[in-house]
């Protein structure tokens, strides 16, 4: 079942907002094999909306239409969905009382113009908006299906996961089985090179790497019934080759992971940054409860406060230079030590486009971690720009934390 | 003259990638008064790219497509772009020297593959890639004209603004001026009230805003040469009107500009953070030369930590809470006498979902800012979720900052 994406809005057409929900949408939907062939973006203009649905089918079974539900005459999805199916919109009575509800419960009375928001097509589905006062809408004639869902990500994601993705999964009908994997420390090409043999041998099945920094998601997954022990087993060789890489599903990022497990075992952490600045503990106390592990952070940039706040002896620095193996290990011991917390964390390196030196490139990177007295030093050269090194450097570090500390009982 | 943005390529169909050039694009284009219509995105697929266009030109003059410039058989954008036109392709030899010296200067021997690189439909304008072995490509036809760039940001960018603008703006033909202003501090709705007269009375203007957390971006622009008086009056009133708010044009974030000027003028500075837990100082060094004005930054995400970095006297802490104007104002001071920077930057907030009280809701926010002595603390009650209170705190200090201590002389 082929599926088509498309955003509805000026805001969308003219820059203002950049259409992150296309490639979440795309991203979901291949997860349970349903294939996105096309997306669009069109202005809020009843007869652009409708010639866009019109192209949109002509390869697509199923359209997903985001955004132009509001309250607002400029908002015309349901209006220009129903005229290209050649419907009219009724007014569904139990969605008048959830808006109604949504806004006594804020205090507030409800504004005449939402009144709007309670109109579908006659014989749609209504998909429930836990964030908003828009909800969605399912309806299908002829075929062509199409699912109208909120611009706006907080409403439109929990909107397509709770109440649109099992519909869709009702329909798609074929068999599917599929399994997600999230990979760290490890390159596309890499995972090519030692996936070599597992490609061929199981050309059958659909194997999608979808990469950002730091971080791979993987999915394996068939449609074909006949293939589900083929399927089995290549989850389970993925896992073994790639074991050391993988550090769990999709559900969650691995600063998520970190915190709850050190909340959960009752481990506190302290960071001492002078490359990354601040990101390293930024990424930890993003985290919803981090303060039950997280007290207190270092940024130290220059040599002097290296030496004076986490207690380092200035001649490791003069001797090594503050980009160092040594100079991490003191930092990461050096602040478990001086906080008190039973882990410590370290970054150095040169960010770049400035600071290299012949010895010492840019990219050039050590991180400490230290636990419980016990310290490792890690050194890495990453490519990219400044703000590139930086981030990889954080995301690397919890991988290495995760992997080496955390999970691997010592 | 209407714009059509055409994005080619799997990888951004099935959300592998997401479309950050649809919006860059629009934006600069909309900066220059040319509108854009719609975008599409289509898979690696001759047919599929011939369909689109196809489709793109019903409604546009101008299509740009994105991606599908590389050396392998999947990179079909040329190729499919040249049967659209009913054109074929021929060989550049002056590129096949160009993309032969790029690989020399990195010590490497061109693949052949790379070849195919050099071919352009003949009589199109090459555009150079300053940033990558794949040129651009500009071809007019019957009043249909396609503007070719490559995939990867870091290439479509710096081509676009040198080779394809330049172009672009001189066949727009129509007189056109513009002035674009950043502003911070301010929602869109307040702008929109502070101008309630001025929308009626230069409505014959275009008056474009772009928001993003903590900044809004504004255009005044227009293509009428009878309007430029007006024009220029529009610009000078929009400036008088929200000079408070204004930081300047679109070419600096704020942490550029501070960090530029407090380089210049050798003023250091250091942070104390307890709610952004970091984010503060990494925006700042997130700018390449920070290390010269900025020495060391504290988190101090618990009371005791606050007391014995900051030098914060417990029973303040006690008293009035972490989150209250006195702490607020204790960091900032601590920071700057602890570590001899000439200012000190404090935050201190609940950014929710939990520790909220009756008296201090999700979003209260006590930033501090102390230079040389003077300190001044400002209170806010931000929207929105963890992550953005967080950054709306970190964007704001900085605007404070620029504003009523750099900017502004006491």
């Amino acid at each position: 079942m082929d599926v088509a994406i498309l955003a509805i809005g000026d805001e969308v057409v003219q820059g203002k907002t950049i259409n992150t929900n296309a490639s979440y949408l795309a991203k979901t939907l291949e997860s349970i094999n349903m294939r996105v062939i096309k997306h669009m973006a069109c202005l809020d203009d009843r007869s652009s909306i409708i010639d866009s649905l019109g192209v949109l089918y002509q390869s697509a079974n199923v359209v997903i239409t985001i955004g132009g539900l509001g309250p607002t005459i400029d908002d015309l999805s349901k209006e220009a969905v129903a005229e290209f199916f050649d419907k009219s919109l009724v007014i569904y009575p139990q969605v008048v009382d959830k808006i109604h509800s949504y806004f006594t419960r804020q205090g507030l009375s409800m504004p005449e113009s939402n009144m709007k928001q309670a109109y579908f097509i006659e014989g749609s589905k209504i998909l429930n908006n836990s964030n908003g006062t828009a909800p969605g809408m399912i309806y299908e004639s002829g075929g062509k299906i199409v699912v109208v869902l909120p611009g706006p990500p907080k409403e439109l994601i929990p909107m397509f996961e709770k109440e649109a993705l099992p519909y869709l999964k009702s329909i798609r009908k074929t068999f599917h089985v599929s399994q997600k994997f999230r990979l760290m420390n490890i390159g596309e090409s890499h995972v090519d090179e030692l996936l070599s043999t597992f490609y061929d041998k199981y050309s059958c099945l659909k194997i999608a790497p979808y990469a950002s920094v730091g971080q791979i998601d993987y999915i394996i997954s068939t449609n074909n019934k006949d293939d589900e022990n083929l399927f089995n087993e290549a989850c389970l060789e993925f896992q073994k080759v790639l074991e050391k890489f993988i550090i769990g599903d999709w559900t969650q990022l691995i600063n998520e992971k970190i915190v709850h497990e050190l909340i959960e075992r009752g481990l506190s952490i302290a960071t001492a940054e002078s490359l990354t600045g601040g990101m390293m503990a930024s990424m930890i106390v993003d985290v919803p409860g981090s303060s039950a592990i997280f007290n207190e952070g270092f940024i130290t940039y220059s040599n002097e406060s290296k030496s004076r706040q986490l207690t380092i002896d200035p001649s490791i620095i003069q001797e090594k230079g503050a980009v160092s193996e040594e100079v991490a290990r003191a930092m990461a011991e050096g602040v478990a030590s001086v906080t008190g917390a039973r882990i410590g964390l370290s970054t150095t390196g040169i960010a770049g486009p400035g600071g290299a030196t012949p010895s010492k490139p840019v990219g050039l990177v050590y991180m400490g971690i230290s636990m419980d007295g016990y310290t490792k030093v890690y050194r890495y050269i990453f490519g990219g720009d400044r703000e590139k090194v930086r981030r990889r450097t954080c995301m690397t570090l919890l991988y290495h934390l995760y992997k080496d500390f955390l999970q691997y009982k010592r």
